[in-house]
């Protein structure tokens, strides 16, 4: 029944534990979800899209029933592809929902049979960003909080040798 | 397979064509909603629990695989009695939003193995508010744009009846 | 030229300098303003409706091209009735937005014909609101920087008769 | 030095979590706070004015530099006769932001020399409010990860006599 | 008349269904509109002035009563050579709302005398953006729902050389 | 008591109208108010470390009780050498309020002693932005009523030379 498969798209640049919450929810909700990493992204990302697959197949290797895949081109026409009908998103606060709401209707325009929906990472996770995660740890912050430890070694890797 | 089915709760006071889409959407990735009246609201209704009730089912009829039923008490409670764990709620604006991560939160921290999830409505009922339509009738507008031929009848009798 | 006329529809209870701001920004676009006074209102007024047209004319009797009249039911039949096209409203804050924006949604869908505008009030009574303004009165504050002084006698005279 | 002394006033109908965690906050910024409970609230409180006390007074016991009092009337005025400066208030969320902006700026104009500050609580009660909680307990929920264990007793107890 | 005259800037890069719906609006109440492209915006548009003057002419060549015309430097300057008093700007959501706010309370601090009103897109397009269809014409959607025919002809050229 | 003192760190690209305010205000509850330029921030700024360090220093030089220094790094690391305890923000807007919501959560996880809060501007200021200004400058509006005059001097300078 590959109704029940949910897409994940983002650019998850890098993995943080917001990410992977998120992900464990609809996991209890869906019979699998596929992580989709978003080749081309509008800015400029500091991981590879093979680092940043990379990462999060070692994030979520202990998760039965997640895959990992790139895909480049309109999610909407990825979902399709995979034969999926859902494309999930997280909300985590109101900036968020401005953006998600207008890419959510967009997409339904470009798809009617593709349907979004939302789901609410832990409020522990609520405030996590990967781009603020990136700009700490340029600063020398210890990021262990919001990332796993092997991505805050990778970040700290990648920022020395910028 | 329990999982698979959605509950849909709210006051539906009456039922809008927002509420109805929304249903639709939520069908096309569970396998079933039972959509949840409940019985106490915080601010009187203006229908009885059991017209609430009768109007819902009327306007579900052609839907199959949604059920409709009253519900008291907590949300969570009942979503684990009907031994679902799935909560559906529409997000429309921004003043939802707020409200509804309030509550969705608290419900989770209630019983954390109920997830709730949202869904767009259309952008046609983007706008629509049981409550905007019961003022604009009272008035004597029309609301056949916003809800179902034979709500807008019941809608003029009760407003006609105070 | 009836469609350079604007209604400006409102509850006024009490008219406050920041209602009063916005009348004369519409004035410097529009050919006349009609301020229309809702007989009935969600909540119960301070003020009755002949107090609150008395009110508003004695505020405005200096400004020429200004009518301050009572209306009842829909604002967009009145609007039709006076012949004219635009309503106005003011746009303070966030949540006034949300409101604001579902309430001009509704009335489009009921009299495609009526368009809303919003006008920004100047920053000095950016956060103005009668509902305050009431209850800071109500607990003794002086609220001469808020509304005109008759005013200010007036909801002291009521509020102490309550 | 009394400028080094605020207030934080409010209703406290019952007092959660997060109201404890925001006056611990503040006392690591100021030498010592004064909480101050309203004695008229625009809506009926659950608790009585000195339930409302002493369940504070209760709560905070353990915390030096805590003062808990009933007041009446303005702020403004309230805090002028304790000759402190500032009010502190907790901001968690939009809806909340949007309230306390025009709430502080209505402040600043009724006394110049009071400045209200906000504070940020734990991500953990971002979510709280009283209002929820009340209801939540009224529906018969378990509240203990919102309130201390003897407001929870004392919801019960006042919910079950109603 | 010329107060009856208003100026609706922006970039336009393109014209969409959006900002024609609003022309049409704003055609409703004032005798005319002038639709002025800024020469030079923050980011690097994609059409050049001459190419988004030449899309706006086809597309409102039907319309009576609107002029298109490019502009440079303030557009409080811009509105005032014109002898015109009213900017348009659309409120789509929130976040237009806060920088739109910003923007029209930084032209009043420039020059009293300009007036900015807002209006409400059809709520068909309150999701569009040209920076969102210009994304989504590069992955290679179908943008025929936001855009006329012979823009999206325009866009595909466009993206195609790139 | 080093506690008494609070740290008001930003770019200050210049400075405004808008940060003299919050200063002034910081400076009637703390006994000392240091404002912290950053050395380094996202996008690059219009005038050097040094230009806006001095810029800052004439505006502030009648302020007692104000120093003014550059800093590198964490924001937490430098509040914690400096042994204050208190990060001051301006709070204009509702999108303001998202990213420093945000900012102050992963503050407080990368130090939980650091406490932010949260000051509003006066409502003459509550539009400012640096970048507005800039921008308007740049177009050749003049911006004395939002900035000192040797800072408006300044700006044109720059822009001139570009």
């Amino acid at each position: 029944m590959n109704d029940a498969y949910a897409v994940y798209p983002g650019s998850f640049d890098p993995v943080t534990y917001g990410h992977l919450d998120l992900i464990k929810r609809a996991l209890s909700i869906f019979d699998g979800v596929t992580v989709a990493i978003a080749k081309n992204i509008g800015k400029k990302p500091l991981f590879t899209l093979s680092e940043r697959l990379g990462m999060m197949q070692q994030a979520t290797r202990s998760m039965k029933r997640v895959k990992v895949e790139p895909f480049d081109g309109l999610v909407v026409d990825y979902v399709r592809r995979k034969k999926a009908k859902v494309v999930i998103r997280g909300l985590r606060m109101i900036s968020d929902f401005e953006y998600e709401f207008q890419m959510a209707l967009t997409n339904r325009k470009l798809d009617r049979r593709v349907e979004t929906i939302f789901l609410m990472p832990s409020e522990n996770y609520a405030y996590l960003s990967s781009r603020l995660i990136k700009e700490a740890a340029a600063l020398g912050a210890r990021v262990s909080d919001f990332v796993p430890p092997f991505v805050e070694r990778r970040l700290k890797e990648k920022l020395r040798r910028k």
